[in-house]
């Protein structure tokens, strides 16, 4: 009989705000676009991003590059609020609406499905009222707790 | 009868270096990211990105919204390379291998299929030999010549 | 000043009775794989279909197609609710578990996004409770209204 | 020290051809849809199909569903060539040009990139020389070898 994961026992909503505190750790990425934790919850997070006049691509419109990464990040935040470490495998990006610099977004993460290891969610990005992007992400989840100090880092295993 | 189209005189090869360098002037975002243009040419592109330390994710692994953004990027110098301008509508990234700061990427993108106003471009992105990311990008034509100076952005059409 | 369209004065929900009506009547495909229109309503659709003996892949479990085409249809009934002959252009699904002969199949379409010429539609295919795909399909409108009787079909425009 | 699985000691064209025949035994659904195995090879194969009267959907052309069907049935011979059962977990597909009973369709799938449990697939579906649909496949091999006679299915395990 092995010992049940202590993990198991906490509130879902206080283990998705634990996992979103260790990532925020070591999340550089997010910090350096200016994207902003809203919300977090058991599948789910919201994350707003301003946008800069240096995202402008070669037409002058935000680049797809960093809508597509807020929505991503959002997605990330979402699928890792289980406790397990999990990664992104597959994602979707439809871009709806030209963003221009000065915007801000937000994007919000939904679970649409988790079987196995695979989960799929939703991530609409919006600017106000306005849908800018639809994201879909899919999960596969990977060797180690995000809440056990000692776990190596996915590619590590 | 109205007047043929300048620019359908012009070789690919050098109608596709002129819109890189009429995009590149606008083209803050893949600057920031230190995104290079490699090469260029009808239908296809080839640019680099060093990983930096701070575009580390919440795993301490590169997260994929710069892979995705160096690859959306050689999509957009690709589709953009015939004289029109063209915009990202729908993109899938498949994330093959976990990617570390220091590494050096290449996104190679190439033309699938052409037809009316829509395309299918095929972008692999590889460290070294190894394929970390594949990518398929469809664009749109919209409204403007890249090489018409007074041509407007797209959202202002 | 141009007459406005008879069909914007229907209710929303006698327009999309009578456009799935309209393309019941060309429909072979859906009859001859008896997929049956459960219900129909603006931007959204729900269909079943029992899977036969005959729809088994090489590994003896419903091929991958024909859940596909359940979706697609419900995608189609629901894109196709508001009047305008509309078509799919990019459609991606996931199969999250294996199907057997004999499972009844009930597909639900719903309408994320509509913005100019294009929708976005989400379908999840369930087996009794479980979900077995979920699908998004990318419409886009063409030319002609789907009640009016003389109206080509769109590859004839 | 495990035996070395005897499978491993095929030609990879042997093999491939082997697998087919395996696969075409159990396949009652490209059988039934009247879709034609031409020719198979390590991680690549190529299908036909003539369509039908009955394959026409609401709008009087070919059924989406169906182009899927056939390019999903090429992805699943190329993906199965190396000898061990392999499913589709993500499919995408774009739909370039409509098309009419009669057609006759050929699908060519080709191995992009296989590492560890996943692998992707590029199909083109053409009716004579025009590209009618781009379709991307995602695999993923499960428990059991083709060639072994007693293995069980995949969700029998």
């Amino acid at each position: 009989m092995h010992a049940r994961n202590p993990i198991d026992r906490l509130d879902p909503q206080v283990l998705a705000q634990a996992c979103a505190d260790v990532m925020q750790c070591e999340d550089r990425a997010t910090k350096t676009l200016g994207i902003a934790l809203v919300r977090v919850g058991p599948g789910e997070a919201v994350l707003t991003m301003t946008v800069r006049e240096e995202m402008a691509n070669g037409h002058g419109i935000c680049h797809g590059g960093f809508i597509f990464t807020l929505a991503d990040s959002a997605f990330a935040y979402a699928c890792n609020s289980h406790g397990q470490r999990t990664v992104a495998q597959h994602c979707a990006v439809t871009f709806v609406l030209p963003v221009h610099a000065g915007a801000t977004l937000t994007a919000h993460a939904v679970e649409r499905s988790r079987a196995g290891r695979g989960g799929i969610y939703d991530v609409t990005v919006r600017a106000g009222d306005n849908v800018v992007a639809e994201f879909r992400g899919h999960s596969r989840t990977v060797a180690g707790d995000l809440l056990t100090p000692d776990t190596a880092t996915p590619q590590e295993r």
